[in-house]
């Protein structure tokens, strides 16, 4: 752990600095595959689950029979955890329901606003050590909500040519159209282009690891839209002797047990929490099954001391956290006035992981500073917004002459002309 | 123009198929840009507009003697008109505004999204022939409203080092909070990275020609948001025989001097009504000053005769227009279907004028069947949605079991820990 005491503010940038990621070496491989699904659809999404995920099989559909396996496979506790926290993800995502927004601006010219669904989604839930079946709550819950017409669900096959029942289970509760039992580049390059078996989306959601990031950043060179820019999970946590140490060593290490590459930083304005802190950490990485993991992650981890809430709130915004948990006595100036952020947890009985699974908030959340500039998946995220307008003889009588003027202004005459015409045939009338 | 008439649902991909442009030819030049201003800054910058707009000059950045000249030179029809449009932009825009958006998802789990403002925004104005004043309400009023801290505009000079005074005067009435006299692609990479004169932004808004547009797409790899990948500007109007020819073929007209690769699409229940609006159009081009764009655009522009209302829908929401005219007996029929659109547009006295310059709708919309999945710029473009949550002794207790039932499953051990400890410590007092 790095202890950094009244770092200046000039070296704030150097000290929260994210590990870059160069792409380049990848950028070609994605580019290969894509080229190819482009090219030979299915057959070629074949040969790269065989190259890939080392195994190979006819109807990459995942069936009936399948899901109902899974279904009957999981354990009922299970089951009952999965319930809870989806009840609680679409409590939360249903009262995000907007309804249309009505005004008219000048009488005769009545504008307003709608949100549609974005008809066919495309969800990546990543495979490998964790079956992260909570991340398809967290995506499909809001699609379905906001009455997407397609979700198609893709998630790499085991070796076996299985996907975890797990994610199975949560995929068919939650009302995904359809699960394809394909991975990695070659899922993202699918649902692109389409094949016989992997339809095309318009926007595709999800993790998932390098490659999926740069196949997300190449597919909206095709006209697909994506949630956001991923990057490496990371939780900003501020403390000061309110917080309970134990705690706060429990939050930063679910964080530094997702990767190697995890961002940990515990900011403070307390320099015996900080020490405490330090000794939590030691004790309780000791027992945790992803050890080696979570050692490396700490070993990058920060612990930062400040001497007031108003600079910890400064380098707080500078750096955009994706989670941020705030565990002080001035809790609320946090909450007000934090800028940047992707979810904000508040007081000592709100851990992260209770965001990551069942408080009812998304935990598909910008990383990587893009708190500054993104919006965490929410219900809007699978809906765009349209808007209308419908104006009467009265009300191009009252804009009309602003247009002609403005168009003219602009040296576009045919707009102009769109307008003229109409008051003129309204004149003649009257 | 090309007349089609009740084509098979099978052909319309390629009716409707947009002019594709490659885009590998300028990357190269993009990325040279974006390389040099990164590493040279102010100095590339100055020699990138010496090479492209033709002028040097020492202060890129446009002074109050400047923009006080502008608001002289302006005519006061001109600025009744922005005051008029500005004004309805104002009035839609705010009641867009959304208030947190709350709720207890269950006992002691309270769980909230709230909008905040993305803190340093920059606008994209283009020079050249029509200076889009237009465009600068249209960014800057929702970036004013949205509580945007920094507001830069960046517009290229002309030959006399000069931003068009409409511009400055839009620029300043609206908030705008710097103008700097930079354009094309040194523009995107000065707002991207920041230089001595130009504030690096967190998203960046605007049209612009094809550099500025793969510009903006390259700027998103460097952390940048954008607010929406560009393309030609498209109409697509649906009129049977209540609308009236002469209005049709104008708004049709007003599309295409754009630019001669604009995109114009009549749909039409009636044959009679396809005739008398091509023989509209050709009347009204003669006199046009852009004719020799428009008559290019209407060459390529189709009519398309369908046998009703059902297909007419069907094949518009395949294509998903920028902007959609609606002049029909039907017209709710369409409005309450319309799946894919930017803007819609209702009945005689609608052009598409109106919702350019003045009705208040927002006229930065998306193009090349992005309406499928993208929002037009509207308030929410300019913050980002954090989510909170604060958690009771009760609430934890309520959701605990789950998280750690959850994170096991998962496979992660220090998620479950964060709760049990919590539950641990909370048993032991009581």
């Amino acid at each position: 752990m790095n202890k950094i005491y009244n770092p200046t503010a000039d070296s704030w940038a150097s000290i929260l600095e994210r590990p870059t990621k160069t792409v380049n070496d990848i950028e070609g491989t994605v580019k290969e595959i894509f080229a190819a699904i482009q090219k030979d659809g299915d057959l070629a999404v074949a040969k790269y689950t065989t190259q890939f995920d080392g195994v190979s099989f006819e109807n990459i559909e995942v069936t009936t029979a399948e899901i109902e396996a899974a279904i009957a496979s999981l354990p009922a506790d299970l089951k009952d955890a999965i319930a809870l926290a989806k009840a609680n993800v679409e409590t939360f995502h249903k009262v995000q329901q907007t309804t249309r927004v009505s005004v008219e601006t000048v009488e005769g010219v009545q504008c307003w606003q709608e949100k549609r669904p974005i008809q066919k989604v495309g969800l990546y839930i990543p495979g490998g050590t964790a079956p992260l079946f909570s991340t398809v709550l967290m995506l499909a819950v809001p699609a379905k909500i906001a009455g997407c017409k397609e979700i198609v669900l893709c998630s790499p096959p085991d070796k076996q040519g299985n996907i975890n029942p797990a994610i199975l289970y949560a995929a068919n509760l939650c009302g995904v159209t359809k699960i394809i039992k394909v991975g990695g580049i070659q899922a993202i390059a699918g649902m692109t282009f389409g094949t016989n078996s992997i339809p095309k989306v318009y926007k595709i959601f999800g993790p998932g690891n390098q490659y999926v990031t740069v196949a997300k950043q190449l597919a909206t060179q095709f006209g697909v839209a994506i949630d956001m820019p991923a990057g490496p999970s990371e939780l900003l946590m501020v403390a000061d002797d309110t917080a309970v140490p134990a705690f706060v060593a429990s939050d930063l290490l679910s964080q530094a047990e997702h990767g190697t590459d995890s961002q940990v930083i515990l900011v403070s304005t307390s320099k015996s929490m900080m020490d405490a802190v330090e000794n939590e950490i030691q004790s309780q990485l000791e027992v945790l099954p992803r050890k080696a993991i979570a050692e490396k992650a700490i070993a990058n981890s920060k612990l930062i001391f400040v001497e007031n809430d108003e600079i910890a709130l400064d380098l707080i915004n500078e750096y955009g956290p994706e989670h941020f948990i705030v565990c002080t006595a001035n809790n609320d100036f946090y909450v007000d006035n934090i800028e940047n952020a992707g979810s904000v947890f508040i007081g000592n009985y709100t851990p992260e992981s209770a965001g990551d699974y069942a408080s009812g908030t998304n935990h598909t959340l910008p990383t990587n500073g893009y708190a500054k500039n993104y919006s965490g998946v929410n219900l809007d995220s699978f809906m765009k917004s349209m808007t209308f307008q419908k104006i009467s003889e009265k009300g191009i009588q009252n804009i009309g002459k602003a247009i002609e003027i403005m168009a003219e202004a602009e040296g576009l005459q045919a707009h102009k002309n769109a307008v003229t015409l109409r008051l003129a045939e309204i004149k003649k009338r009257k």
